[in-house]
């Protein structure tokens, strides 16, 4: 019917974020709810920022998402331990397409994988603001290898 | 960089399922988190399942969601009233790919556009379960017209 | 073991505010999670002042939740109408008493009844400020009939 | 006007369940929400009971919650390193009163602290259960020092 995603493997990212589940994360199927990843996802990507000093400035521009996607590969428990894999892969004029994945301790594979598309905007315009070299540079460390 | 994808139309949908905000669904940008939208398309999808009688057997096949996704166009605001326009794009033997969209009282373009991609599987082998032609007669009420 | 609560009657409510529920509200027990409810008394609290225009300056006080709880007397499920009856136990110098209950509309007992308690607080210096008489006057509206 | 709480202190515990924020617990007024804190409480004492056995066999008795409250002492905010301290005030027939309490590392005093009381049910007849004393042993571990 369509062309089948691929999980990625652990191998692929050298960054990773450990987060937490909660108790009702867990929905009457008993696995991880399909929303909750989205969650996940986006408190890895602000989570690096924010330790990066990326986009943090009460002046400066900030990012809103203005594409987020996930595929399900299999299914999370609420005893799974969690971490989301974090990587970029392409850097654009004011956009960032960041590859987020999803891998509980039990696999190699991801168990979800999300493309997350940030765009930095001016606070007061709210028009697509350039990403300047420097922010570029520290964002460059997350991209990953093509296949 | 990439195709941008264009807001559906009110009149595009037939079906809508209003929905409330939460006070906690707005984040430090005074918005809704992009992560809501995602909580929002599964609860209209499954609501309208639910209404209509649709994987509602304690034993026969569940649907999983196999991939989700949204397309933000416009910031949604915690005095908004919003409602998800609820259509199927596509349906397959085993699958059904519906597209939601988040519209709000203020602009007859989208705010938001998703994909949900719910399969229909076998409650103990977890496998692919063909859909049946009944519940496909009544999932065909919902399908878009191609633009 | 202590004393027993007891839910409250449609009957004692004059205001009340329908609330959607989400389908991943939903927790592995198959009904509504505990802590959904905390967001619903939050929401509907927050709503009320919204419409009424209270604590709504971009400079005035702001109102800090300083104590919030919840007595559960049965379980709610997804295909439940649910609605917040709203009312006001007390009014104090800078504090309010709501006293939020959850009702579906099987029962016209209260299926949870929440206490919460706001302080008006100075947006800059964080410290309490008295409440004005035009505010207080608008919250009397709420305050229920003492039993 | 009411008996103003007192914020428990770290070394009043001795089990610590160290837990993830999320991006979108952040409400508008950049803290995190105060419907979070009870999601974080619920996940600390079923973690705890997951991690000790009890409760999880798949026909024995389920625990419901009977009431959740929660004050709240210092606001949270999203780069905080949380940890929820875990302790039980009582042990009843069939119910456990729990005492949650929520510590930021910057700080000795509680930010936030609950009251979590659970009941020992039937699965079938829905009506209390009384505990064993193997569980009983167990959960008397948690218990917290009369002050």
């Amino acid at each position: 019917m369509m062309t089948r995603p691929v999980p990625a493997l652990h191998s692929a990212y050298s960054e990773f974020i450990p987060l937490s589940l909660r108790w009702n994360d867990v929905d009457k199927y008993g696995h991880v709810n399909n929303a909750v990843h989205f969650q996940l996802f986006d408190t890895a990507v602000n989570n690096w920022l924010m330790k990066n000093g990326l986009f943090q400035s009460e002046t400066g521009p900030i990012c809103l998402v203005a594409r987020h996607s996930c595929d399900f590969f299999s299914e999370v428990h609420m005893d799974d331990q969690v971490e989301i894999g974090l990587g970029i892969k392409q850097i654009g004029t004011s956009s960032i397409v960041y590859a987020p994945a999803l891998f509980t301790s039990r696999d190699e594979k991801a168990a979800a994988q999300g493309e997350y598309i940030h765009v930095a905007i001016d606070r007061k315009t709210r028009r697509p603001s350039p990403i300047d070299e420097a922010t570029k540079a520290v964002l460059a460390r997350l991209l990953l290898k093509s296949p």
